[in-house]
């Protein structure tokens, strides 16, 4: 007896109607962000092209199409958005007033939204929304003036930090005060400034989530991270003796300011860890962070690949490591000019090493590449980054060896 | 006291003489294979341009350089040679009168060589090599005739496999003859064919090694690996039931073919794998292989990293498993035109599953993506992996729910 014939179902939707994401993101700057996002772009299947204000940039010098033009140019912007389904950023320096019609006449979505973006954009907003919610931050003042700035000094003893509220990044726009006249320049320019307690902090760590646009989110594990002169320099994943409810609390605080503040895409809560155990909101940033490299490596889905899933409204992927430990060592521009003599020292000396290049000239403290490990122990993980850091920037010729012995030449 | 100044070491070498491998890796062949070695490409600082016949191409469309050109246009590939350090390969159809004078003229180095490539060129020069070296192959004979063909069927019991020297891949170029006269059309277009005892194997098994120029060489878990109409369809990462003994032998099989042949790159060794235990050899391919993608996500150094790596003369990188088993499924064409719908909800199904699109259109077996898992049991994630590929090939809409329940509609 041969099957019957089925009846078309009635609630069976057509394929055509089903869910399918963005198919091109556009990548306002084209930084090493930008760049990292392309091999996860091919591997989706999405069109990513980028915009750049050349095509030496790091991303365009790769990417497969390249817009030129300023990320703060109107009509350069709203081009690349009348080509793409999804804006987004490699940085988060596009100014509302660009990005705000271009949703508004749904030339392009833009994710995350110029409303989100504020808080990323302006420490003085991010920091009142964060205290009207209620989530913890440092003390902190909005100071317009010398005497703002003397009284506040006075409430912490002394001294205290002074941050630019936008236009900073790293170590720029951010200064420590003693006295109130330390800041003019600053106040001039900037009419108003950010002051804020220093906090005594035992180390810093990073949480990342993914949001979808309809409120799906995702949290890596909370990751510690080491500054060097203020730049992102060491992350180890997860975060060394951080136990597992203290790793909930802070997720569940980092997945509630992106539900508050409506973040699409991917969130780095920058945090300060104290004595006590407590944390405290240090920065923002709305995109892939520094803190999250070790995940293109460590974790089931890296943050590039899982940013292009949020932002395009593809189902998020599994932030679940692929060891017990993974490190990631900042590769900042050192005494070799050229990276590729100590990059293959580095590959021959470890088999295990992953090395990401970002194709930029070499500039000291320049952020160049990164390395990243996985493995069982943080402790070896780290020497071996760090012994393949020294190797690349600083040259192998130049480079002591990790174990003190006499360099070996060939 | 300051330091005294240090007299330049006689014998430390200036960091230009320190190895560093090739940068500029160009690419024959516009495919999937091609495409997947441009994030790697990315990530390891290499410039990667591929030679295209048109900006449609799977790899060209997402490439940063696109060369427009055919393989056998010796114009085109010369050019393409003059702008890079190495050529390398997403096929191995380049003739070796093209090639050579690259070589020899050191315009380009060629990696696999012009004599290696000719093993996986011709079947004839393959099975002739591989016999002469005593690696293990099914008996084989030159046919140049019906007579020949008659021989060979009395010698294998009325039944064997004919394939075309040269031009064959998947499928294509093998059929199986029960008479003489059965492959009239091939000798005439052919002049010499190669035939084949039908091997009564259990499984088939693939084991892929990467060598670079001097000869270091790495070996990846023999894989088990399934094929469907003659197309690679499934693979299992290690093979499943292999023993660390026959592994290490099949291991050191491939890594002597490698040698023997003076092969630069990834070669993938497909085998037969007998009731026995034995294994001889079926295929080789001098190039990434469908057999390695489990590898991207599955491994330690991916084989698309690890090709560019052995090509570009950098250290080879581990070959260890990130995961106790990883399974491919290919994505071959089926209903759906569009692969989105699909992907979208194979990806809501299963956080953990990898989708790679290859840009491809659709036509029915067309290979146009892949899916894999990484976890610890190989029925679960074949399950797991099957339910997706039927999700995406077929679309969401027509594929039928994994556990055979009403599938919900929203």
């Amino acid at each position: 007896m041969s099957k019957p014939p089925q009846p078309p179902g009635p609630s069976a939707p057509p394929a055509a109607d089903a869910p399918h994401g963005a198919r091109r993101v556009g990548i306002i700057g084209a930084g090493q962000l930008a760049r990292m996002m392309l091999g996860p772009a091919i591997e989706l299947g999405l069109t990513a092209p980028v915009l750049a204000t050349s095509r030496e940039e790091s991303a365009a010098a790769v990417a497969g199409q390249v817009h030129l033009g300023r990320h703060d140019d109107e009509q350069a912007v709203r081009t690349l958005a009348g080509e793409v389904d999804v804006l987004t950023f490699d940085h988060e320096h596009v100014p509302a007033a660009i990005l705000e019609p271009i949703g508004a006449e749904s030339l392009a979505a833009v994710r995350p939204g110029p409303a989100a973006l504020a808080h990323a954009q302006d420490k003085l907003v991010m920091r009142e929304r964060l205290t009207a919610l209620g989530h913890p931050c440092p003390r902190w003042w909005r100071v317009g003036s010398r005497a703002d700035l003397a009284e506040a000094l006075e409430r912490t003893g002394g001294r205290l930090v002074v941050k630019t509220p936008r236009g900073g990044y790293d170590a720029h726009g951010v200064r420590v005060l003693d006295a109130a006249d330390q800041a003019d320049d600053w106040l001039s320019e900037h009419g108003q400034l950010l002051a804020e307690e220093l906090v005594p902090f035992t180390r810093e760590l990073s949480a990342q989530v993914a949001r979808r646009p309809g409120g799906e989110a995702v949290a890596y594990p909370v990751v510690q991270s080491l500054q060097k002169d203020g730049v992102c320099y060491e992350v180890v994943a997860p975060a060394p003796g951080l136990d597992e409810s203290a790793q909930q609390r802070i997720q569940a605080l980092a997945l509630a300011i992106a539900e508050d503040l409506e973040v699409v895409g991917m969130l780095a809560v920058e945090l300060f860890e104290t004595a006590d155990g407590e944390v405290s909101v240090n920065e923002l940033a709305m995109r892939p962070h520094n803190t999250g490299h070790w995940s293109m490596d460590g974790a089931v889905t890296g943050q590039f690949e899982q940013h292009l899933r949020a932002v395009a409204d593809l189902p998020l992927g599994a932030t679940t490591p692929r060891g017990p430990v993974a490190v990631m060592v900042n590769l900042l521009g050192g005494a070799a000019e050229d990276l590729a003599p100590g990059a293959h020292a580095a590959l021959a000396a470890d088999p295990e090493l992953k090395v990401h290049l970002y194709g930029k000239s070499v500039r000291p403290g320049r952020k160049i590449g990164h390395v990243t490990l996985v493995g069982e122990d943080a402790g070896d993980l780290l020497a071996r980054a760090h012994r393949a850091e020294r190797l690349i920037v600083d040259g192998p010729a130049t480079a002591a060896p990790a174990d003190g012995t006499t360099k070996e030449t060939r």
